[in-house]
């Protein structure tokens, strides 16, 4: 697995706070360095930013390229428990536990101010992440996320073959169902943007409506912002890149 | 041709200040606009980016594509004089006249206050271009700029079949030659940023410091920056390119 790492010059004097970045189908651990513009407000804010691989590469599994939106490049940041994918796409646990105690390990990372968030598949692995651990992870926000992966095109066809035919489990990788199992406030905040020219919002493959009803009956503090003319690309995300560090800065300064 | 177009908030309410940017080999008009993150302070500035392809494509030259130092992704911003090339490689035109004339007929652009800077082959592209051209041109800088094309490996390669054999037509585009030439100053000013840990660099494609020699000789105006630890890629860009864009606004606004 590969990863990719933004140390900012305060890094060099004591431990940070850390961003986790999921990227989104098709993209890799260098998508969110080269395309997200991040790096220069990291090093003002103090921000150490980690990204990771959307899924394991080369395994084997017959087929795994084929199809962008499953396998290669695809990897839901869930554990697969469907043979033959089993062996292989653990995303989730690598996010969690394998990646994490690397870079806590390996760089000055502050391991009680850690945040995460994503883009779209990205968005919705850091949603999950952070609803499901957040003595982990102090701060989640998501550029236009997969906010119910298990009632969208995308979700359903990927957790078919990753998960099998049981929705109940299923439902541990959706942020939506994830709120609303448990009726009440699970991690302090989330930010959300979404563009409104998306063409997958269009489709139905994000719904942040299902997202806000959740954490509005689950009292569930939620930013949701709307933006016209944008849509699913890079300029979107870069366009208010500065918005969800700053967010992130502010929230994992403030842990005690 | 494709080209790409960022428009500041200002180019709503009247011209603006417009910078053209041409990209290095393999290049394209996606690579500064994806991977520059010049967008933003751009926005405050108020400057309209251009960035064109680094050659045409599909021109149906036999092995066109065949070698990423020359041909498609290589056009090296020069009129080819060679056959089979000259019909179709005449970038200098292209970006001098046709793209030029195109951007200020259909975007808010102030004719008197261009500027160009660029990349590697894009930065010998600028450099050659501001020299030759310096009432069109306000203002130049290059990020580690090939300086003395027909110096160096690229550039002799790609020179000899776009140009033939005949060295004096190569000067015409060899930003160092054409200084040696003049033996004055040709334009304002120029600022290079050059990585140290840049890998053309030690190889010779680059030559900055044939550059200072050769501005120095001829009382040209030129900061040459070495930065240590950096290498050729867009990282070592997006690093330096707020002090480009500042110090292109700040020269295009003195024009009087």
């Amino acid at each position: 697995m590969r990863f990719s790492v933004f140390q900012p010059p305060q890094a060099q004097h004591g431990s940070v706070p850390t961003l986790f970045y999921l990227a989104g189908l098709t993209g890799s651990e260098e998508t969110f360095a080269t395309k997200a513009g991040a790096q220069r407000l990291a090093s003002q804010l103090g921000l150490l930013l980690v990204s990771c691989d959307t899924s394991p590469r080369k395994t084997g599994i017959a087929g795994e390229e084929d199809d962008w939106e499953f396998g290669s490049g695809a990897g839901f940041y869930l554990n697969a428990t469907q043979p033959p994918w089993s062996k292989f796409f653990r995303m989730y646990d690598y996010v969690r536990d394998e990646l994490r105690q690397l870079i806590l390990a390996s760089f000055p990372a502050t391991p009680d101010r850690l945040g995460i968030f994503g883009h779209s598949m990205g968005g919705h692995g850091a949603l999950v992440l952070a609803l499901r651990n957040p003595t982990i992870y102090r701060s989640v926000s998501a550029f236009a996320p997969i906010c119910s992966a298990s009632h969208c095109a995308w979700g359903r066809k990927a957790f078919v073959r990753f998960l099998g035919e049981d929705t109940a489990d299923w439902a541990q990788y959706d942020a939506v169902e994830l709120i609303k199992a448990a009726q009440r406030q699970l991690t302090p905040h989330i930010l959300v943007d979404q563009g409104l020219a998306d063409k997958f919002l269009a489709q139905g493959q994000l719904l942040p409506q299902s997202l806000e009803e959740a954490c509005t009956a689950a009292g569930q503090p939620l930013t949701l912002r709307q933006h016209s003319g944008y849509d699913h690309n890079y300029y979107f995300i870069s366009t208010f890149m500065a918005d969800h560090l700053n967010y992130h800065a502010k929230a994992l300064a403030a842990v005690r």
